[in-house]
């Protein structure tokens, strides 16, 4: 499959990696090309910058947000939340109308320093606002719950058996979504929230994640919803 | 154990009940005893109104909000989240401080309709305010994230293999609480959040806890916390 993913950071590069690996023809779109490539220096947290990245990865093509968006069957939004709606503006509507675009962001403001807040929240949600900003795209957000290495290796944790989350207003949408991430990355557990109001709730709960990754000293966890009449 | 327990409603009923059946000496308070005891229509949510339900709970007293926070060593604040300033108002700072107040609430605000929203998110949160109204009471937020039922019975979910929060400033309340919490109610994994700000967190989780409700069709579930080197 052809697949855009926005975003060069530490997401983009880790789904844009597994995809590539899978043998998918994957194009990851950054704001201005010449600038990601001519950049050389490892991000604070610790990943590499892409230009360096894309070395051991070939096969991925580096673009304009507009190119990768174009290239895309489906697109990932794997942008910082709070640019997401300027990296979306600029890859452009023509480019999106139509697909299935994945909507891993969070909107996360460091602006008042850690812990973040969220930039949008309680009454409306970054998912939200990109489906009003684009009626004739099929937003589906996913993925945004887990850290990176999780996204595409949910085994890494008790043996895959953990929660995904799928919200979103197209119904064949979030099944097609479902399928691939299950194919893909092995989710096992997925759970279809309801429409696209429903981001609030995976959004909102970054400020809990964040506070488990500081008791747990780690990211790489996740959480398995259990009920009454399992286990 | 003398306890008092604030609010009449769901919570305060389930919280009051397994606590007088585990022998501990609860009083229930309410903003007008009067008409609490004048009232016998059941709640439109189904559970009983506090009279009725009382009569087979003949031990556990009913006072108002100031008495059972006086007769209480330690005070659950079981009353809406959008109520809890005002109520502990009338409880006092003199029946409460020097103690530990459990604080259950969650600040959900049904005006404008359904799904709720929250009357504080995101840079503060209904634990913050309580613990800067009363900066001598030991505030641990714990308790909020899973329904009633679960509260006191954890047992009825995943043989009780799930997991629970707690969040305060004051770390020897935080470790009796969940010495008592795992005593009373057989609660197995509790993680410590942090300070009362990490109650911004599990406050924030409401609105996912809402949607999975009406994915799962019941409030029997929870959540565990899985990592990597378990399972």
């Amino acid at each position: 499959m052809k697949i855009g993913i926005l975003g060069t950071s530490m997401v983009g590069q880790t789904i844009s990696g597994k995809l590539a690996e899978l043998g998918h023809g994957v194009m990851v779109g950054t704001r201005d090309v010449a600038k990601t490539q001519a950049h050389t220096e490892p991000h604070p947290y610790g990943f590499p910058a892409f230009s360096v990245w894309q070395q051991e990865h070939a096969s991925i093509k580096l673009g304009t947000f507009a190119e990768a968006a174009k290239h895309g069957e489906i697109v990932f939004n794997a942008t910082n939340g709070t640019a997401s709606l300027a990296a979306l503006k600029l890859a452009g509507e023509a480019n999106l109308n139509g697909k299935v675009l994945v909507d891993i962001a969070n909107p996360l403001d460091f602006s008042q320093g850690n812990p973040p807040s969220l930039s949008v929240s309680n009454t409306d949600s970054l998912g939200e606002q990109i489906q009003r900003a684009f009626p004739a795209v099929k937003v589906v957000k996913t993925l945004n719950t887990v850290t990176a290495f999780l996204m595409v290796n949910p085994s890494l944790v008790a043996n895959g058996d953990h929660t995904l989350f799928v919200c979103g207003n197209d119904v064949d949408a979030k099944a097609q979504v479902t399928a691939w991430l299950k194919g893909w990355f092995g989710w096992k557990d997925m759970i279809d929230l309801g429409d696209i109001t429903s981001a609030r709730g995976t959004e909102m709960y970054l400020p809990i994640w964040l506070r488990l990754w500081g008791a747990l000293g780690t990211g790489m966890f996740n959480v398995k919803v259990v009920q009454q009449g399992e286990g």
